[in-house]
């Protein structure tokens, strides 16, 4: 199935970039064919000591890589596949995830394992949305020993502003495209976020839970 | 200066309102020329039985107003002016506004006047946004004596989704275009409410504290 | 098919809500898979005492409730199901609910079960869009017995406006997504609702017809 | 101050449009100098069978205009001038133009005034908005004795969809900006006269009276 | 399959229209259940005094008409059903219909048929884009024949402001949804005919080919 | 299969076109039915002379166009069919598409293929994002050997705003509607480019990878 | 009042870009204090052999600039300065500018004279608006002598597709402010043209007349 | 002129902010009026221990609170005043602030300056747009120095992108509203960022230099 003599023609991979910039690229599926991700698959085979992400995989995406590299890890509720299929020891700080409600769960997710991967300790809580606000107080303690927090929310958006009127730390916000309506997609979760009353809120793009994780394990990386 | 002899050229009064809908017609000053508003102003005067307003009210529309009704109350920060000057007597239920920030207080008090001169018993707490939750949380008795809350925000619209959940009776979510960039002119807070995580939110237009004062006052209204 | 034991994973239950709030929580199913749906109903199989909803329910979320609370009743058209079957004995106003089209029934039906779950007496009256006056001005009489009117609305939204002039009461607004091309989904109706020349008015999110039921239970609830 | 000689620099004249297509052309001052407008002006002069109208006129325009044609017509209100001043003996059927409310007067006006110097009987009725539908409804008569019937409103924008369904003539929608919030500068009224739920409704741009009142003409105009 | 006695719970019919507004009701199939419209079938085949379309009907609504009225006609592609099968003979002016592209034309005829059901004689005319300006120049008669011209046009929606330069009757601007990308369904074509530099266009909303027909033939009627 | 008697209800085919602009007429297939473009194929088969392209066909399409034309050739990741199969030779200058990433490459080569069979000698670099700006960086002396550069991108869209100021030739530039949540479909990338802080970029249509290409064979002509 | 020494704090200026790219940079003062423009006015100065332009420049700014070149020369319709005040010699392709109406003209200028500024031999026809086809029809010689074609044009910008449709060579489309209401600033002109039918138009961003005319230079340039 | 017996009526101070979350409040001067800032600073005047920052002063703003705090420490370009006038001892790790453009330089020094003032070492390097490669790639010695990188770039955002290729640390993306046309105000380059095809850009709100330099100063802060 496996094509790499022919990757150049869709693809040109940077391995170097794990040395360049300290983090290894990820393989964003959707938009791809089956058969590229195969390709590209094949083509870090012999290179274990990058731990490579396919991101946004669908079924077909996920079954073309565990053909190339069976022994990749498959995450299906994150459309996230890793290899190697452990990730490496956890250093630097640490990263804690929320979601507000059950259906931000995969996005969440998504980040966890990209920060885990990327080589953070890492944690999530779910469904501690600002419509309960003695769910997410109750949680203060563990907030507050985090490095970064990770919060993912869809419909109103509302919680980033809330966690970081918390804590200390650098607040990841994560917009869902959960909702209905005037959700938009995420647009109302995003724009409340860009618009988040407390400072200390890192906005990135809707359902991006590869780059909430990423940015996450930059801002609790060991530093130099 | 007044041309009640013109006036059926630009507007036709509904002076029964308050007698068909119980609430009387306010006159919306934005948009007319001070002679219009003038011509209005003495156009009411033999009816003091009815109480007017005069919303969205420029110095210049103020003058005018104050020229043909001298005992007028003017609330320049509120935009608003009400005649005759004494709100009647407060009955049914209690209304309760807030302002997330210093900068929503002028539309919250537009609503709060509104309320109390349709005769609700109404009061206003201002500086409580989600940036510090204690602020709100230290005002929880006082919010569940009301029999509606208003709560006006700019920015992230976070405050009324966290409001709904801590109180059982319905909130009026009233967005202001406090903020910049990607608030755009209070387009963000107005989709936060409208997306709310907590049920029992009622959203009116962006800087409508007239409206919202006038929805609250219906709602804590003597039930029939 | 259920799994309550691993519910904390993606959903924190809030049963002490009806007693905190006076009003039970829903469980919102879009975004849920159809286990985590059955994992809530499994949770909730021991609280009679409490209503529970399930909004927003395919037909595969229905089965996985059925399958749990065999006794759940279900209504699918307006893709709610009900637990306890029976509602409550109706207390406090009459709640009543307009459609303004054929195709607005559906959310319509939504405010009015989620309405009488909610313990208050309500009735739908259906088909009576502002192109046919005659319609609405026909049932001018029940309009006005209600505490509160919902009006469902598509396409030009015009009905809520239109209604909040002839009654006294709170109009709450329910944009619906029926239309196409320049309607957006909802947004035309939405714009035209929260921008209603009649005071007045509260808007709910495009199709959110529970909330906008919960709403109106909560206008019409017994007053303290 | 005139300069017919550089006219070309910046505009060619199309006086033959009046043989032509059975209307004259306007003048659109918005965007032009004085002193280009004052061109335009001396160059129309020694053609008085065609009528001109200079629409949105600035008070410099004004001047421009009336120092080139002094006897000139102004409507600072409407923001047109018309040369001759007297319009042309009407005929063809009646225009009838609706302003909602007082502040769409002005845009209604540029609509009567067009159509009554493209040769057509008009009138107009100011403040029959939705909010008091005894307003319009009073004025059914009138409504059904025109030919084609302009409506002019901001806001919520549904008068026309009204109007539309209680005559069988075709109604010209004429969307304003009066309004604020989410009015949108006339994007809600626009949104909500391409959504009308009444048959029979042509829209034109926002704030174009002038294009509401040609397209009325051409409505009413002789038939062939 | 029909269900008249329930006919209540979902539509209010208005049999009286024709007779007080001169046209007939529509059946607007999108958002109905075939049960639905079946049901309105049944109720109007006791009528054929007056003429029933069902427009945007699927397949599927289509079945269940003919089911109902076996003597219906079916115009696929224009999604519509007329019944009963014949148009009334023609009268009053003349309506021409062009489509700017191939794909314009099943909206085009959408607005032929409903005209001619509404009584006018009515022709339509494909492929006169504006990128061979030849085509719609070669057609100039038969433009000049027409009382009214109704032009559906996607993509730049540059056509009816080409055409209304031509003739001195109105022009009736059909904006469709044909385009990708920045055509974002049929936005850009409306607002370009919005924004038409020639006077004379109504437009009516994105693919709204039976409310252009229907104004054609208002404009296009036999005057009184 | 096909039709070409009934080729005037639906085409007026401009075979002229050729001739008069320099540049055959490209059939869009999107929106016309298999039925149509086999109706079009048929009338092209006895005007081998003039180059026709098939563009956004989809698999029926293609079956159609096949059918009529068994020697076309077809590319189906680009959605494209050319007849005759063998492009013109080579004429003008050189055009060089760049696609950003792997998702933009069926674009890319939409592009490419446009300015091929329009007589340009054309070439296709993949994969080279400014995410590692080391890989365009790379390529510098083949962008300067191009006469034009086509780039291909989403996301960000980025790539044009780097590659024109590293080039002193137009640079075509050519959003696709790559990407998620806040790339609206493309929009933000569409947006960037219209903003490319360096001068010299000429914008397309989102996916317009026709577009693209045939200006850029326009731009890279033959001077007269 | 110039400050070079400063000129690091707030600009790093590319006089070697002429050679580079083989155009020289522009100033764009918007945005800028007169003394910043003042400051780069200065440290250009020694370098006569490079063009500099000044582009969107105030009163203020103009007279920053003059104070330090004083034999610059100002055109302030199209708020450009050029220093030094001769254009170079004509060398390469013809380029055409159209302006659609008179509103049009400044922004039209701006293209015309960045375009001779560079070297092109250029020229400007005005108000040929599709409106009255036969202004821009009794170009098409001038039309088709040029070989590149700026089309400048507001409200519907539809001139673009219809002079594309007409010549052979690009056409550059620069859309205008021009219009009111739902011209949205320019855009619904700017989607229109990226929407154009015709292909072989290139956009440039709303108003940027500096760009249109770099473009254009560009793709008559001096072919290698 | 201060009024600080009044405050309780528009502000809540929160001194006991740095304590808990250990970054001072800043006084968000728009929508506050001069007096309301003069009696916040008389507030502040007795906590010398807590460094206040006042931003978006308009002049008058300025004059209030030096007033109260005559020893406040005023930049204007930034529109920015400290109290008291230097900033903390230099802690944690480094914060580099790149602006793209000159008109890009007053929000990126809104940036640097709430940098300093939380307590870290910081610097800016203006005019590094990506027109001009060579300048960024010229600095990229500094930019590896840096723990965290803050880009304020306005029209197409593209700089954090490249930035983010070039370095392992976060980007902080801080769009500005620089730009015109279709640059609408920064949401442009807003989008662009959220879009960015390298990982790791932390978006914040447009124009929104204070909660840039905050989110810097929190990710470069001592590591507990």
């Amino acid at each position: 199935m496996s094509d790499p003599q022919g990757l150049s023609a869709y693809a040109e991979l940077d391995l170097a970039r794990a040395a360049r910039r300290g983090y290894p690229e990820a393989v964003y599926c959707e938009g791809k064919t089956a058969q590229q991700v195969a390709g590209i698959a094949a083509a870090v085979r012999d290179r274990p000591d990058v731990t490579t992400l396919f991101t946004r995989a669908s079924a077909e995406h996920a079954e073309a890589v565990l053909h190339e590299l069976p022994d990749a890890r498959h995450f299906p509720e994150a459309r996230l596949l890793a290899w190697p299929a452990a990730p490496p020891a956890p250093a630097g700080g640490r990263v804690l995830v929320l979601a507000a409600g059950t259906s931000d769960v995969p996005v969440a997710q998504e980040a966890l394992l990209t920060a885990r991967y990327l080589g953070r300790d890492a944690g999530l809580i779910a469904d501690v949305g600002v419509a309960g606000l003695h769910r997410v107080l109750g949680r203060i303690d563990e907030l507050r020993e985090a490095d970064v927090v990770v919060v993912a929310a869809g419909m109103d958006g509302a919680l980033p502003s809330v966690v970081a009127g918390l804590v200390s730390v650098p607040v990841v916000a994560l917009p869902t495209s959960v909702g209905y309506g005037a959700a938009f997609g995420g647009i109302a979760a995003l724009l409340s976020m860009l618009n988040a009353c407390s400072p200390g809120v890192a906005v990135v793009n809707i359902d991006n839970g590869y780059g909430a994780g990423h940015l996450a394990a930059q801002i609790a990386a060991v530093r130099r």
